[in-house]
């Protein structure tokens, strides 16, 4: 090589640093519990955000000349102490343990921090951090059987356009050639997409540990976003992004909401063009015995426009905070084989799960409740309900 | 579902807007030359940043309360305007075609903006807009025969530690069930990882488009990082980050600048660990004659100190600006099936590369040269390098 192009590269590359991150979804950690370490998700071996030994988080960020700079954690903001050299610290109260969204707010912009691996949430991307949870290691990266996770496209005819979802298939699919599996479909929450059950939720590996155990039955998974729209049909507008704490305006009115809510595009792509795409692609079982359907949030909603409404095509349904079901929600109850429902013991909602539970089994409906203690309407309570609900599937 | 639990509901995803993101790598765009468009890789429907019909960029940046904002596109900062609602704004010069990393810079903060993609470049976090290309079809999302992308996880006993990749196996390989495929490994630039051979080369969509046309013999391709340390191993730092035109402090040492660039610890990794783990999980063909190793800007650094000086277990080698081959740099002429040497056009270094793929044939060493036109040290230039390189690989 030449000396001149040498020192070209030298100095791309001295004003850019390298990166050596690690993609957020294979970090082990739940083994790091108190210690002091840095946040998993950091770029580069960047010390900060730093997770102390007692779950407190410090943050550091460089804003030599901004008036004001606020860390947001799960969308609270709370106020940085700038320092001499310009840096701005904050050590936050004890986090619950898991994953957490945050980001920065700089003289009143919401932005992220760059060194940080960024993750989609809230409608926007945020940055993550991630408390270790000696409960956690069913969501650890172990000397296991792994299954794979595909990426893949496909063309949806009824919005005209293409789909990108991602698939797990289960340790052994690709060698058993004849061997065909169940599927579980799976949906994310509002403000996120197809990204966030590998991303945050650790869908693959949850279920690699959990296989290896023989506590659930090898089945595929499939990821997609529930944002749909044909061609000409309006999309849902985002509110304007504020600081929490300065919102303004008016909430979204009911038309609004309801076509939020109403996920019927979403419900003729995945009958006509996702599940036909799977069913075609991969080697499945294709009764309604041998198909679940679950989701989180908002996903939970989608759950049951799609799944409780066609029981023929969905056995088992899984609702991850988003409420109860109800004797009455179920149109042919000898279709159902389970219905699952969970909420973090910190989320509203989570008093009235057994009862709602207990009255689905009295009208003779397999159903299941599960409270994820200490635990909010975050990724922890989310991945310890698949966790939770895996075991329970296609047993028939 | 109880209706405080729906209003619950309501509330988290009201304040919150629901997220509609497309993945950057799955969008088709060549069709979109000399409109008007929001970039692809926005977020939710945003509007802006906006591409412009004559390929200008218009961002728009909400921040009532700084005093001063700034875009950085690919490292350069321009100054925006602050409009009386509050918002920013700005308009580019005409951007080459391709992907451009950008960033914000907040009252002296270097930042993202939380509405467009995150994607990993310069050692840290970066937003990414795209120009439309109407000769980048070979990239775009077809109604082809597609390949997979798989994500895995393997164990490095080199380093003790778990890593994380991206193979792609060609159309075909699921139901060929006895065919071996050469394998091509692919590394990432300076700042990078493996995420963005994927991200933002589309390296499955110009090999399935090639693929397709019978312009490329279907083979594996595997996306790793070379950041790689063992136990102990000092890990380079990343300089503070700082505004472009705004850095302080001494140049790295040499000393770092040597650690960064032995990669001999990867190395290590790589022929002990990683290449065993692919011929042991994927039907590959192991001699070196179908075994190739290419990589961009940094990349070409571990291409050489891998694939160069191992020129027994690989026989096709591709350089993507990262200088040129000499015959003495060698060793073994016989092994050698091609070196492939590129550059964009306004990159140093295009100049000499014709003159150093003829002194390779002089010495009779099958040599290409290839000069992506009108682009930079960015990804359309290494998007065409694949494209040009690929159609020559494994035709033993």
């Amino acid at each position: 090589m030449k000396p001149m192009l040498l020192s070209a590269l030298l100095i791309v590359i001295s004003i850019s640093g390298t990166c050596f991150a690690q993609t957020g979804q294979v970090i082990v950690n739940s083994n790091l519990v108190g210690t002091v370490q840095p946040n998993p998700y950091n770029l580069y071996g960047a010390e900060y955000p730093r997770i102390e030994a007692d779950s407190r988080v410090t943050f550091r960020f460089n804003a030599p000349d901004a008036k004001m700079v606020q860390v947001s954690i799960a969308n609270i903001p709370f106020d940085m102490i700038k320092g001499d050299d310009g840096v701005w610290t904050y050590t936050s109260e004890p986090q619950d343990k898991g994953y957490h969204n945050y980001w920065m707010i700089v003289d009143s912009a919401i932005v992220l921090d760059p060194a940080t691996n960024a993750f989609i949430g809230y409608g926007h991307m945020c940055n993550g951090f991630e408390i270790p949870d000696s409960d956690g290691s069913f969501y650890d990266l172990k000397d296991v059987p792994h299954g794979n996770v595909l990426i893949e496209n496909y063309f949806s005819k009824t919005i005209n356009a293409w789909r990108h979802i991602f698939v797990y298939t289960p340790p052994g699919y690709e060698t058993n050639t004849s061997k065909r599996y169940p599927v579980l479909y799976l949906q994310h929450g509002g403000g996120e997409d197809e990204r966030v059950w590998i991303e945050m939720g650790r869908t693959n590996l949850i279920l690699d540990n959990l296989i290896a155990e023989k506590k659930a039955k090898p089945f595929i998974v499939v990821m997609e976003t529930s944002a749909a729209y044909k061609p000409g049909e309006v999309r849902p507008q985002m509110p304007p992004r504020r600081p929490a704490g300065q919102r303004q305006g008016t909430p979204p009115d009911s038309t609004r909401l309801r076509r939020m809510f109403s996920f019927d595009t979403y419900k003729e792509v995945m009958l006509n063009d996702l599940i036909p795409f799977i069913d075609g692609k991969f080697r499945t079982l294709t009764d309604g015995n041998n198909r679940a359907m679950a989701g989180l949030s908002m996903g939970t909603f989608v759950t049951r426009v799609v799944a409780l409404a066609n029981l023929d095509k969905f056995s088992y349904i899984g609702i991850f905070s988003g409420g109860t079901v109800a004797p009455k929600d179920i149109s042919d109850k000898s279709k159902v084989k389970l219905v699952f429902m969970s909420f973090g013991s910190r989320e509203r909602g989570a008093d009235g799960l057994k009862r709602a539970a207990d009255a689905l089994k009295q009208a003779g409906i397999n159903a299941v409740s599960y409270i994820s203690p200490l635990t909010a309407h975050e990724w922890q309570s989310w991945r310890r309900s698949l966790y939770e609900f895996a075991p329970l599937l296609f047993k028939n």
